[in-house]
Formats: structure tokens, sequence, C-alpha cells
């Protein structure tokens, strides 16, 4: 495609040869001729001289002289970016149709236009949304309701009454409403089983990863909110509620009947323990464990969990506590010694 | 069904109009009318007053002043939650037979009432209990036995000879018998595969949550014991011993050649390092990380792991750090004030 | 086997009855008559004069004395053990041929002896080479290709134009091509997708766990250096770079774009954030969380990670903190006394 076709489609403001024809995007370091890049964050700037891309992709206000390479001018170069992907790429190959190798039940609703691959499963009751993808190898339960437009790639597993909204992305081997870690302790010290039967809501525009895992409740029901992303390997556990725009890293897991409010954003290995509540807006750096309950808008760090400043200071001086130790013990020595000069001073 | 047939099922002493009819089982705060609600904690007791809830399974000594709602009264009101959660809801529908598009080795031996579902693959030699029901796209290895009344949800793996009791729950896409991670490291630096093909013994009673992964091991076995529930994305290694009704969280891991006691309880995250014995009811908070053998009954948290009230107070300590540093650092300042002092008396 | 056989394939020398008939190879403490074990570690030696195997691999230099078994001396008893297990234990049953139950595209490439088990699909375009074993339910993307000698477990996916080479091994359920976790915020606050259909590269003599997951990214590529060998649960997100003959213990996760080096050892639940370096033959110890970047052959702790010896220090003072804390409190008070003294003095 043409560098100005694209500079039209991306609605970026041209410098340069428009007839430049672009192949592909790439990342600053392994872009060459024929590829455009971009620079999202002021300390890649630095690589802009040295680039071998045909063209870049920039904020309004970086320099151009010394810049080998074409510039596409935008306020947003990271969403230009976004967007150039999909422009540049081929979307990826889905099932056509209804594989004859599939097993849906007779009374599913399936809406226009739905592919499902071989060997998927769709029990009595469920319905399928228009244009949804279900590929190769998914488990549907019966009753269970999926929106219009989703993706649900090989593996993945969706429960019984589950309902899942529009446009959702479930990524491969992803568990939506397996039952959840329930038990009561009996007099003799075994574990009672608590019937896990509830429901289990994910909101439109949600994705969550391969391998991640959503748990059905005993009673009410876990929710994810609109437009939360989940990456892999996360664990959401029975009765969570989770806000709208969230994002979850690889590997977090939240324990029951947490609430996570809007726009939060835990990092990778995060763990969140049941019935905490996360106010708005809160993010957490990786690993961090969050024990209690945290106020809209923190920004945290730590196990447990405190303010990433606090815990950016405590971590420097953990590394130095040997010393600190030792200085603790020359103080004390040294006071020992001042303590008994003055008290021999006293008794002359 | 009505309130009173529900206090003769959970053998709970009723306060109130019998004749109420109960429709659902609810949480505390999301409990209207028609529903059944319980306080299990103290900590919740304070909600009394305000449920909407038509009814509340109590202990014996709650006041019942303000109650707005019959109570059912029991020594032990979680358990009594449970049954009723297990009287009120629809257990979950299951495949009914063999379903004609599975894959089911000649020589398999199905107990009575066997259901399996579609695209489920049974090995050669294998032997399925009574009343198990096996869900859709299962892979069951060949000489591997499960026993009576077990539940194996979708994508569950089992592998070759892998033993599972009777009433074992696996959910959606656990593994059991994966191959360990063996290997001996060679001259030039590559690491040689010590291959994995001894037994994997999962008892009675054991549960193991969504996409948790059970190794086997190169010699000997790995082994979990009786009545032990494991939650989402466990992983146990190869060749680990893990007792009876013992409780792992999500996420948890332990290392190879582990063994883990009878009724050992493990939060969110722990990490257990190899050949590490954990006592008999140990306990540890999340993400602890433990790095050496514990004994019976210890409380601990941190990493490492330390007992629990020491982390307590040690982890507040670690919020002051930078405060302690400025308070040695004053302190050295201040002696050596000290010291000129007298220094400068001792030379008049 | 009879010993003085088992001798001559491991290429070890015999001491004692060459004649003694083993079945099969067992850890020293479950090892009995008819058995062999091996001693490794110097720390076991102490287990030898007890042992009831009937014989034990030992270094050339293990006394004797003592020794009820028969002895197998080799300078690396580890990798003797290993190739014993390899001599004494059953290769585990495979596919046989093209299960008919499985979906193949009509233009797939299958190398001699391929295996596919039943409900496996394998996509357009899609190349398997020769003697590969592809288990039940596994799925693999149009244009995949999976090299000679692999070994692929129930319910693997394998995405879209993957790239997997010779004599790769893919445990349960684990996910290699899964769309990275890739998004740009919106002025809206919401997150807009980045498409991830770049591609993923696994080297030569590779092993990944089960449940793992292999991210694609958006642009490059995520690639697994040739004798790389990853646990289960493990997570790889999108543009990772990995070296030869590194080994990930269990439940590891690096984040996008980092770059690890050749002979990495990362142990048990270890993060490693997005970008960030790690020289070749750095090794972190479990649980360990790492921000920055780390230079070659570094032995790191610790969150955020450290050096191993200062971290040891570090958390050896951490548990002494209360009674850190108390001696500075202490000191001032001490100190306040002795400045009140001199005081007192100077205006006498």
């Amino acid at each position: 495609m043409k560098l100005n076709e694209i500079a039209d489609r991306l609605q970026c403001r041209l410098e340069g040869d428009g007839d430049i024809v672009i192949q592909r995007v790439a990342g600053i370091d392994r872009a060459g001729p024929g590829d455009l890049t971009f620079i999202a964050h002021e300390k890649y700037l630095s690589r802009l001289p040295s680039t071998r891309a045909s063209a870049v992709i920039v904020a309004p206000d970086v320099a151009a002289r010394g810049a080998p390479a074409a510039l596409l001018r935008t306020d947003q170069p990271y969403l230009a970016f976004a967007r150039a992907v999909a422009l540049l790429t081929e979307p990826p190959s889905t099932p056509k149709g209804i594989h004859p190798a599939s097993s849906i039940a007779a009374d599913v609703q399936l809406g226009p236009d739905v592919s499902v691959g071989p060997f998927a499963t769709i029990g009595a009751g469920a319905s399928i949304g228009a244009r949804t993808v279900i590929h190769a190898n998914v488990a549907i339960g019966a009753g269970a309701t999926v929106g219009d437009d989703c993706l649900v790639r090989p593996h993945v597993s969706i429960g019984e009454r589950v309902v899942i909204g529009n446009r959702v992305v479930l990524q491969d081997g992803a568990v939506v409403g397996s039952e959840g870690f329930g038990f009561a302790k009996q007099a003799d010290g075994t574990h009672l089983k608590i019937p896990q039967r509830a429901g289990v809501v994910i909101e439109d525009d949600v994705e969550i990863g391969a391998n991640s895992t959503i748990d059905r409740p005993a009673v009410g029901e876990t929710r994810i909110g609109a437009g939360t992303k989940i990456d892999n390997l996360v664990q959401v556990a029975h009765g969570v509620t989770i806000g709208r725009r969230v994002l979850f890293a690889a590997q977090v897991g939240v324990a029951g009947s947490a609430v996570i409010d809007d726009d939060v954003v835990l990092a990778g290995q995060v763990g969140v323990a049941n019935h905490v509540h996360l106010g708005k807006g809160v993010v957490a750096t990786a690993q961090t464990g969050i024990p209690n309950s945290v106020d809209p808008g923190e920004y945290i760090s730590g196990y447990p969990g405190i303010p990433h400043r606090d815990w950016l200071k405590s971590s420097a001086v953990y590394r130095q506590l040997p010393t600190l130790r030792k200085r603790v013990a020359d103080l004390e020595h040294r006071i020992a010694e001042l303590e008994e000069k003055l008290a021999g001073r006293r008794t002359p």
C-alpha cells in the first residue's frame, strides 16, 4: 500500500514521499526498507536517525532533521500504529460455516453467518450470535449465550448458562464457568462441597487470555465489565465483580467475591485477596500482593501492597539492611563507650 | 420449597413462618424476597437487621430482635448454607449415555451408567467406574483408571496409566499425568530429558481445578491424598506427595518431590520448593515462598516464609524503613557531636 | 535386564554381581530388591549403607564399603540415571497412523510415519514432519509447520503460521500462538486492540509444559531458542526472545519484548518485566521479580531482584526488623539522656 493512502487511512500528516510502497509494520529496531515503524515514547526518539524503515509514525513535535525516512505525524502515534497493523496484516483465517464434525444440539439458536469448527460442541438451549466464530474443539455448555461478532479460539470451555456479550474474544483454552473453589469444613475435618451453580456474565468487548479461568459462584454471579481485557493464565474466582476497561496482565489472581472497580490496572502476577475492594483506577505493579481494600486512584507495589513511592524507598533501604544493622551495632558500641566515660567522670 | 421443609432437610430450628416459599439462596447483600441467606461469620451480623431476604441461616446465639426475616438456627451455619445451595439449585446437566462421536478403545471397561460426551477419547485398556461422567473433548490415556461417580469436565487430559479414585472432580482443562520437568545437564550444556513415565494416583474425593497441572515423575509416583481440594491453575510437580484434606488455592506451585502432609492449607500463589516437607496442618498465607521444610501446625507468611506474627511485625517496619534509616543517620550525627564534645573536654 | 548389560549400555564400571536382574529404576528411599537407584549428590551419600536397592549408580570416588548393593560407577551419575530410566521403562503409547475421526485439510503435508489421534484438527496449508505424533484433540492452525519427531500431546493448540522445529515436545494443553496482550488506550478510556498477527518460532529440541502459553506479537516475532525447556503454566508474552538451553520452571511469567539470553535459569513463579534483558547465564531463584535488565552470569533473588548473597543477608535482617527498630528507639533514648547530662554540665 502506498504511504499516502496509509496516511489518509490513519489520518496522519505525511512528510516525505507518498509514493513509497509499504509492505509491513515493524518495530524500530527490526524495521528495514519497505517497513513502517513508530515512535510512541520519547525514550525511543534517539533511534530515529538510524532507522532503516521507509516511514515512521511520530508525534507532531518530533524534529524531522536527521530522519532518514518519511514521517507520519499524529497526536496519538501508538493508536496510529495499532491501526497500521490492522491495515497492513491479514486477519487470521477462521472456520467457514458449520463443520459437519461438530456436535450442535438440535435446539441451539445460531445467528447468521456463524462459523463452527470441527469437534466443537454446543449444548442444548444455547444461542450463538451473528458472525461469531467458534474454533475447533470448543465446548459450550447447555443454555449458554454467546453474543454477536465473538471470537472463540480452540479448546475454549464455556460453562452451562454462562452469558457472553458481543465482540468478546476468548483465547485458546480459556475457561469461563468452571465451578468455584467453595467448601465448608465439617466436624471430621473433611470439606463439604458448596455446589457452584450460579452464573457468569462477560459483558461486551471483553478479551480473556489463553488458559485463563473464570469461576462460577454458589450464589450471585461472577461478572466482567465491558471493555475489560484479561491476559493469559489469570484466575478470576467465584463471585468476583470486575468493572469496565480494567486490565489484568498475565498470571494475576483474584480471590472470591473481590470487587474491582472501573479502570483498574493489575500488572503480572498480582494477587488480590477475597472480599477486597479495589477503587476506580487503582494501579498495582507486578507481583504486588493486595490483602486489603485500596482507595480509588492509588498506585501500589509490594507484598503487602503499599504506595508505590514508599515501596521504592523501602526496597532501596531493604538492600542496605545488613549495613543498617551494622550501623546500629556501631552506635550501640559508641554510646556504651560514652556512657562509660560519663559515668567515670561522675564518680571521680 | 417451603421454609419448614428446608428447615427439616437442613436440620435447623425454624423461627418464623414455615409457609414462606423459598426460591433460591443468595448472599446477604443481594438477597431479596423469596431468598434464603446466611450469616456464618460475626462480622456480617450487623447486616441482619437490614436484609431483605425472607429467611436467614444463623448460629443458635444470634439475637433475633430486629431480624426482618425468618431464622433457621444451627450450630454450623456455613454447612447448612452449603446444603441449602444443593437443595435449591439444579445440578448441572451432563452428557447422557455414550455419545456416538466419541472414540473409545474396544477393550475399555465402562461401569454401569457411565456417560461420555462428544469428541472424548478413551485409550486402550482404560477403565471407567460406575456413573462417572466424561464431558466433551476429554482425553483419557491408555490404561488409565477412573473410579466411580467422578465428574470429568471438558478438555480434561488424563495421562496413560493414571489412577483416579472415586468421586473425584476434575474441572475444565485440568491435566493429570503430563510429563514432569526433569532434565540432566550434559557436558555441552544441553539438557538430556529424563523420561517421566511413572505413575500418578489421585485418591478418593479429590477435586482439581480448571487448567491445573499434575505431573508424573521419572520414578516413584505423584500422589494426591483423599479429600484434598485443589483450585485453578495450580502446579503439582513430579513426585510430589500430598496428604489428605489439603487445600491449595489458585496458582499455588509445588516443586518436585515435595511432601505436603494432611490438612495443610496453602493460599493463592504460594510457592513450595523441591524436596520441602510441610508438616501436618501447616498454613501459608497468599504469595508465601517456602524454600525450606516447615514444622507441623506452623502458620507462615512472607518470602521467604516466616511465622505469620513475625511477618506482620516485620512488614509493618518495612514500610518505615526510610524513616528508620533517617533515625540512624540522626543518631550518628548526634553521637559524633557528643564524642567531639567529650574529646574536647578531655584535652582542656 | 541383567546388570552387566545395563552397565554396558550406560557405560558404567560395574562393581558387584553382573547377573542380578534389574526390574526398574527407583529413588534411593523407595528402592527395593530388583531396583536400580542412584546417588547424584553428596548429601544423599549417607543413605547408601541402608539402601535396599540391588544396584546403585555412584560417582567414581564413592567409598564402596558398607554398600549393600552392586555399584555402577560413572563420572555423571545423574546422566546415567536419566539413561537408565529410558532403558528400563516403556515409552508411552501413541496414536498409530491417521485416525479417521481427525480433521486434516486436503493440502496438509504429512511426513512419513506421522500419527494423528482422534478429533485432532490440522488447518489448510500446514505441514507435519516425519514421525511426529499428534495426540487426540490437538488443534493446529492454517499454515503452521511442525518439524520431525515432535510429540504433541492432547489439547495442544498451535496457532496459524506458527513454526515449530524438530524433536519439540508440547505437553497437554500448551498453547503456542495465542494473540498477545496488546492494546492502545483511546481518548475515551477504552482499549483499542493492536492486532497480534505476527509469528512464533519454536526451535529444535524445545519442550513446553502443560497449559503454558506462548503469545504471538503484533510485529516481529516471538522466538524460543534451541534446546530450551519450559515447565507448566508458564507465560511467554508477545515478542519475547528466548535463547538456547534456557530453563523456566513452572509458573514463570515473561512480559512483552523481554530478551532472555542463552543458558538463563528461572526458578518457579519468577516474573520478568517487559523489555527487560537478561544476560547469558543469569539465574533467578523462585518468586524473584525482575523489573530491570540483569548482567550476564548474575545470580539473583528477591522482589525486586538483587544479588542472591545480598538478598540472603537482607532477608535475615528482615526477620529482625522489629528488634532493630527497638534498638534504634533505645539508642535514641540513651543519647537523649547523654545529651541532657552534657548540656547540664555545660551550664553549671
